[in-house]
Parts: structure tokens; C-alpha cells; sequence
């Protein structure tokens, strides 16, 4: 049911969901695919040691780091982002993550509803 | 031209612009609506004070605070927003936003590249 109106939602607020491919992570979904009518807005949050195991998928992610230093891997280049940085990962690479810091690292990830290719 | 690759950009590295429908803000555009398959990531920057005044355009908006303190306008409802926050706006709906705080306020908006409704 796409949202009609104004949605207001604190991310303390939504029940942090074990990602099941992954460890030590954690998803809060403020916008899903099903209420949202273009992207659906997440919060992830990786324990320190915390994994995303490498997966792929015909869609994009606009990912921005908020907290921590997150470690992501696409296909055969790896990247260290930290706070204020953003990245933009295309459909159909396979990517994979890591929380390589000492404390909880938390990034805002925004997919389509739809697949995009 | 639609990004085929990865993109890691760091807000700081990207020239804020100051947004013309409105006082003492600014925008820093992370994925552009040209660039991005099917949505757009950007950071807004109000100084205190600042105001985007009220407009209304047919693509929603998903918005999550990252600093200070955002009132927003949806309408005939006012939303007091801290950092940790998000919101859906709805298309066509006029919106309008202030800086009510006394350090600079900022938020993460995502909108679709293409009008949605």
C-alpha cells in the first residue's frame, strides 16, 4: 500500500532486524518497497566485526555513511568510507561489507522499489 | 549520462550552492537526477535562520536529519524533526522548511529522477 501522507518515523523507533546474510548487522527500514512509490529508504548498523556476506541483485544502491568505518568491496575494488561519505554502486556487482572500526558503524542505503536493470 | 560505474563522493568535497527558493541554505548534490538511474541523493545545509519557502512539485521527497533542528510544513501540519528522523512527503503536497535551531541544521533528501505523480 503506497503511503497517501505524511510519514514520520525516528530510526530509534523501528525494531532493528537481524540481516540474515550477514553478521553482527542489523536493518531499520523507515521507508519500505511496499509504502514507498519510487526507493525505499534503510538504516543499516554493523556491530564492530560486523559482515554483509558478498551478494548481488539488479538494482542500485545510494549508500551514505553516518557513523563508523565501513569497509565495501565492489566486484574487485574496495573502499574505506567513513562519515559524510557517500557511494553509488551500480546494478548486478557484487559487493560485500565490513564494519572495520572499533564501534558500531551505521550508513543510510536507498534502493528502488522496482529492479532498476 | 546515467553512472555505469562506481561513484564515492565526500559531502565536503562537493560546492554547496545556495538554493534560490529560499534564505541562507544550501545544496550539495551527491547523485544528481542526470546521473542517477532512478533516484537522486543530496545533503541540505541550513544556516540558523535559514528557510526554503513553500512550493510543491509532483515527485515525493524521503528526508532523514543528520544535524540540528528541521521544522517542516506539509500542508496544515507542522513536524518538528531532530537528528535521527526521517520523513515521507507525499507528491504535490506544498512543503516549506526553517532552521529552528541555533547551529546549522542539515538533512539528507532523496527524490525520484523522474515526476512520479
Amino acid at each position: 500500500m503506497v503511503l497517501k501522507d505524511v510519514k514520520v518515523v525516528k530510526i530509534e523507533d523501528v525494531e532493528p532486524v537481524p540481516v540474515e546474510q550477514g553478521e553482527k548487522t542489523y536493518i531499520r527500514v523507515l521507508f519500505s518497497v511496499s509504502e514507498a512509490p519510487t526507493y525505499s529508504m534503510r538504516i543499516f548498523e554493523m556491530e564492530p566485526g560486523g559482515h554483509i556476506y558478498a551478494h548481488k541483485h539488479p538494482w542500485e544502491h545510494e549508500i551514505l555513511v553516518l557513523e563508523g568505518r565501513v569497509r565495501i568491496r565492489v566486484e574487485d575494488k574496495v573502499f574505506d568510507l567513513e562519515p559524510g561519505t557517500a557511494i553509488f554502486i551500480p546494478p548486478n556487482r557484487v559487493h560485500e561489507y565490513w564494519n572495520v572500526g572499533s564501534s558500531r558503524a551505521r550508513f543510510v542505503c536507498v534502493i528502488p522499489v522496482r529492479p532498476t536493470a
